[in-house]
């Protein structure tokens, strides 16, 4: 048996697949046995899951092989998915094993907030793996098809989004594009079909720029989005939803975009949470877990006013560069540094060649802003996979 | 009002179709009105959507435009669905309208025929037209989708075809050519999927060359399909089927190709009928109405042996070819021609490549009769469109 530190990552999203290639490069020969655990042999990029799941790309541009990202001499690659995470005796129980750890990354996703909605966690699918995208494409290509063999049930003509936040502004974006797409390949008179996108906030996008939402919104509902803002899902069935004022809007096809909690493991490991989160310390560890670092959806932060930051690929990224940090500054018993988020900007896409954002306290609209998210997206491609990753996925971009 | 003779056609299936190309070529200017009622503003090739409802292929390459085939200078053209056919006022009232006839010629299509299996018609899907096999092809890479959602539903990944007759034997070749894209598409290990062709005869395909018949088999036995020949259906639900030992089979997918019925409106229309089908005279005809033409699925006719011919693309273009020879001969008063059905073969495809078949005496498997049925295809589009709809639809075959 080595005497050398054993460090547990668990799950390869941004946060967990930056903490392991930082890792991967900063360590030396033999100062730490690193194992990476993931419940698909692939990374998947979040932030282009809704073009998938429209059905507007490929789920493979996606995705990529974890064997293509890391060095399996410098990292052990554990294929499980975790069943149980045992601080007292420092081991993760997984499906089909048992590790143990000196130091744990968490850096698993979280899960969809239904806010106690009736119905959402049963009947609405929701915008967060490559089985999940491909789901929702299939299902919504599906009902175009059952259309056509019921022409009566216009109601599987009607698509609902849960959740007007990036995430579901940009599905809406795509969504609004594939229709026509959809419309011709089935044959169906496009004026049948509806898409709502419902929001219980008083704003699109609550917090970011107004002026921005306003032509983002002006974009979509030209392309056909039916926008109910200021209005709650009050209950989700199998037929439909049933909105703030009562009224019920029919339809097979709910998808829940509406925010994230915490894994349900951080709670049932014991750790301290709100919504499923831990607030982490400055060096991002969970209070009175020096050997626990946090990172990414189950971890909670909050900024200089006192509101919680949202869980982002960008935070997430660069809480794995400084774990990544910190762990190998713990190892070699030199000073931890403090985390501190800071914000390049945000830009959402609102389908082909349509986007609004901020970036460097600039704001960008329509095709500038499609680009600029096309660029963050090549960038990230060259920070985890360099320029073959650039060359092999990008172009699809 | 003119007093020339009224033909009207309904159903642009192989029957109709070919009915009202030979009208249009062989009468003479104001020799008589015809118009061609169909369901859709498209005829298809029924003997290729086998092909479309795997997957294999798509749909638009199984479909023509009606107006691509007949000239609407000479034949009228009228989309809309036969509610029903009153002989007594030789009229047809359709879904938005009523036409009046002189001559009828009824070459609709026929209905799945189920035999009293109890679940079928409710539960299990047909090949039968653009709209059932984009159903079917959804349907189909729906349950990949699902499956990978909800990992211990292998059913499903089970799909179960009804019936070993051409119909069904061409959709298993083609269905299992398929699984392995579909494996890969969506990370499904094939050894889950389960094709099973399910028929309740001492053999597959009754009634072809038993050589042939082992020969096709054992290259679809080859390709993963499970066969249950000599096995009835006894019972269809949304979970499955159970079989004549009492034996359930799960899945969520079944796929009925067991037989053709004739339309329910032959009957409604107070036609004597033999499971829908009426038994038509020497020359076409409806016993009791000199003016009333049926061909195709809802025609009747026996062979040398007393044995029905079994509804095929053949036999409605021939007797689509005849029934207008007959139409022109009537209304220029001339003796009409007795029927006679001349067999130039049969030829199946088993997926990619591979087939069985007669044709002119002779037998031919292998890549050869698969070539053999390809050659078909074009013939079928060069006698109904020329060499312009050879070109434009030929080469996907």
């Amino acid at each position: 048996m080595s005497n050398i530190p054993k460090i547990v990552i668990l799950g390869a999203g941004y946060g967990g697949i930056l903490t392991a290639l930082k890792l991967q490069k900063q360590l030396n020969y033999n100062e730490a046995d690193v194992t990476l655990v993931n419940k698909h042999d692939y990374h998947y990029i979040t932030t282009h899951l809704h073009m998938p799941a429209a059905g507007t790309d490929n789920p493979e541009n996606a995705r990529v092989n974890i064997s293509k990202l890391i060095d399996e001499f410098k990292i052990d690659f554990v294929k499980s998915t975790v069943v149980q995470i045992r601080t007292q005796d420092k081991k993760v129980i997984l499906e089909d094993g048992t590790l143990s750890y000196d130091y744990l990354v968490i850096g698993m996703g979280g899960e969809p907030e239904t806010f106690g909605i009736p119905g959402l966690a049963e009947h609405a699918m929701s915008i967060r793996s490559i089985n999940s995208v491909r789901l929702i494409r299939e299902h919504i290509e599906y009902q175009f098809a059952r259309y056509k063999r019921e022409p009566h049930r216009t109601d599987y003509l009607t698509f609902i989004v849960g959740g007007a936040g990036f995430t579901g502004i940009e599905f809406v974006g795509e969504l609004a594009d594939r229709i026509p797409q959809l419309c011709r390949e089935f044959d169906v008179d496009r004026s049948l079909v509806k898409l709502y996108n419902i929001e219980a906030a008083p704003s699109a996008l609550p917090g970011f720029d107004p002026e921005l939402v306003e032509y983002g919104m002006d974009v979509l509902t030209k392309k056909g989005v039916i926008f109910r803002i200021g209005t709650a899902i009050k209950e989700c069935s199998p037929d439909g939803v049933i909105v703030g004022d009562g009224e019920e809007i029919r339809s097979k096809t709910v998808i829940w975009t509406g925010g994230i909690r915490g894994n349900r493991l951080i709670e049932e490991a014991g750790f301290e949470t709100m919504r499923g989160r831990v607030k982490v310390d400055e060096f991002l560890r969970a209070p009175g877990h020096e050997n626990i670092y946090i990172i990414g959806d189950n971890s909670l932060m909050f900024n200089e006013e006192g509101r919680p930051y949202p869980p982002t690929a960008q935070i997430a990224m660069q809480q794995g560069v400084a774990s990544a940090h910190n762990l190998v500054a713990a190892i070699r018993n030199q000073p931890l540094k403090t985390f501190a988020f800071s914000n390049k900007g945000t830009v959402a896409s609102l389908g082909k060649g349509e986007g609004i954002g901020v970036a460097m306290g600039k704001k960008y609209q329509g095709r500038k802003a499609a680009w600029l998210k096309k660029l963050i997206d090549l960038r990230y491609l060259f920070i985890i996979g360099g320029i073959p990753l650039v060359l092999r996925k990008g172009k699809f971009l």
